[in-house]
């Protein structure tokens, strides 16, 4: 039985105690055919082994059994929030991917810069992949553009790919995209999905009149193409929900994103692990909650890069006795899906998980491994079921009933 | 989180991958209270134990603890439809257990013959247990009546048991049983359960005064008496779900009807289990999925014959090589329920299951057996959600969420 928020927020409590969520990036991982080893089983991790060995493991399922997740499904599941509950649209997701401050009530759509021929159909959904320099530079001409009353964001992302927010009064996000997602034919014209909408729709259509216009002269960039208009959901804050004082440390901006999505504070932080570790022991008595995000692991995994992920995975257990050091009250070390080097990608195996508390049950668990996870207490169940369990480890949950 | 087929059909792509999935009916067992050991477990089974510990192995709930589940949602779970929401009529699955050439729009209803006495009243409700020669020989007097422009076919299913299938315009199933199952009591007059099915209400009970009148010199078999009206089904198809080209093969009539219910194409096939392989080999590369039906293992446990289920599974093992000479993408191999010998009928343990592919993370399980399952990385899960893992398993599966 899953537990619902509404159940955990009914007996949530605050007190003195505080709580490390470390989130090692694709964690999870697949065996080297030569050696039969995972790439966190290949990896020498003295302070996770013990860790594990004093705590309590098991594997968890970001989604459900086969489900690959992207980052943010795996996230919102680490922060107890149903991914398939709880939806992010494609545009909110790719401007909080850039760090675009959003506002309430912003619409956000993804876009490429395309090719359009003379008649107006396109020839390159993606301008032939200009450069990201280019796209910056593009950007610039069409920032800041208003219509009727609202104003128009436009950023670039990485090459062809940009976003397009608009802000103002009164903007509905549920209207059609612009992108064919074809070639060989025009781009269609944005349509309201309900009534309210027309505006909306109205609006991002002149936008892309104007963006024609102006791009006229820049082929092959001479078009956009938009999609996935979105506003930021409004999901009940952790603060609302676990009645702490969260903070998140990510040297990456998509992780910062989502963080704040459920409210978290986010921290100034640097690009390298011991950064991240730094800031969490400046912080460390102003939270009682950390999100902490190693990113590194995940990059290797999607490289294909086994041996570089084995060594990002020994650098945080080195930095790890740092975190020990500061003595939390608990400490929960996962990942928000695996990331096999050898699948060069995001999979659905179960993502290994240990956690550290005083009032943990320990299991005979003495390394940080999927196999040995595979045998530890925790057994094996759903990312969304961690947070209440890493709040009961830290005394933060009440009875439930009489 | 159990995956709904809603999530499903927006991430499964179709993929030049295959995958097979061999179901041992009645896999499952209890040990033997002479040696200890299940059937499974006492089997000499060479290659499902290769196949064991190359693969990854676990324990699944049909339909959830405790609960036996009967053929159809044993196999409904196992084709990733949730038995508890996916439901077949009584009348349907009788008709689809004999092979009966379902239409849509038809209403099957299950019967018996029965005997009643000079003033009606019911003094045995399976007329003696007449044969099964003798039910087809008073079937045959009652088959294709016609009332008000509706069809009646009448087919013997077993000794006294017959299905009355009605087929015509403007059929609406939700009538009331004629038998009251129990004697000394007259058959019950069947009433529509919602106004719409008024007329249909009427043909069946102007079907039963006919029959009552044709049968009356066939003491003991001189009444019939219908129950579980029901209309085939509209399930999503796996083609539609899945993006499958799936085949079945099966030489009992119930479980080619259960996989036609979710749109799979059923081979004709033989008796025995090397006719089954044979037909697989046959169609082996028309198809990405085969479901692949093994009764002898469930009839030897109905039986109460340890031995004899032993020896099915031993002659599936032995037949196993000529799967896995194919090399599918993924082979899962499992039951659609327990049927141990010593209950001599279907239970409620959970059931061993293999998975086999090239991506599945390896557990250190090297027999297939209940105990060695226990300890396996898919750990214990429902069997609705194999499919899911199949599909990730054959990378047929795209990222959920970005």
């Amino acid at each position: 039985m899953d537990i619902s928020l509404e159940l955990i927020k009914e007996i949530a409590r605050p007190s003195p105690t505080n709580i490390v969520l470390l989130v090692i990036d694709g964690l999870g991982g697949l065996p080297n055919p030569e050696t039969g080893k995972t790439e966190l089983e290949t990896a020498n991790t003295p302070n996770l082994d013990k860790l594990a060995t004093k705590g309590i493991c098991g594997l968890t399922d970001p989604v459900g059994s086969g489900i690959t997740p992207g980052s943010s499904p795996g996230h919102l599941a680490l922060f107890g929030y149903n991914p398939v509950t709880f939806n992010i649209g494609r545009g909110v997701l790719e401007a909080i991917g850039i760090d675009f401050d959003l506002h309430p009530g912003d619409v956000a759509a993804r876009g490429n810069f395309c090719t359009v021929d003379k008649t107006g159909l396109i020839t390159d959904r993606r301008a032939g992949r200009i450069s990201t320099e280019k796209c910056a530079e593009l950007c610039r001409l069409l920032d800041g553009l208003v219509v009727d009353n609202i104003k128009i964001f436009v950023c670039p992302v990485r090459e062809h790919r940009l976003i397009a927010v608009f802000r103002g009064d009164d903007l509905v996000p549920d209207v059609s995209d612009s992108d064919p997602q074809q070639v060989g034919v025009a781009p269609k014209s944005i349509t309201a999905l309900r009534p309210e909408a027309d505006r909306t729709a109205s609006i991002a259509n002149q936008f892309i009149a104007q963006a024609k216009a102006t791009l006229s002269g820049h082929y092959p960039a001479n078009m956009v193409l938009l999609r996935g208009f979105s506003q930021q959901p409004h999901f009940p804050s952790m603060s609302e929900v676990y009645k702490l004082k969260p903070a998140a440390i990510a040297s990456y901006p998509m992780y910062r994103g989502l963080a704040k999505l459920v409210g978290m504070e986010v921290l100034e932080t640097g690009t390298t692990i011991e950064d991240e570790f730094a800031t969490l022991r400046q912080n460390y008595s102003s939270y009682d909650f950390f999100f902490l995000h190693i990113k590194g692991t995940d990059t290797a995994g999607e490289d294909g890069d086994f041996n570089r992920k084995v060594g990002v995975i020994e650098q945080v257990d080195n930095t790890l006795s740092e975190l020990i050091s500061m003595e939390p009250d608990v400490i929960v070390v996962t990942g928000d899906h695996s990331t096999p080097a050898l699948l060069k990608g995001h999979s659905w195996h179960p993502v290994p998980i240990l956690l550290y508390s005083k009032w943990c049950r320990p299991d005979k668990v003495n390394e940080f491994s999927e196999s040995a996870c595979l045998l530890g207490g925790l057994g094996r169940f759903p990312a969304t079921q961690i947070m209440p369990l890493a709040m009961a480890n830290a005394l933060k949950l009440t009875k439930f009933g009489a």
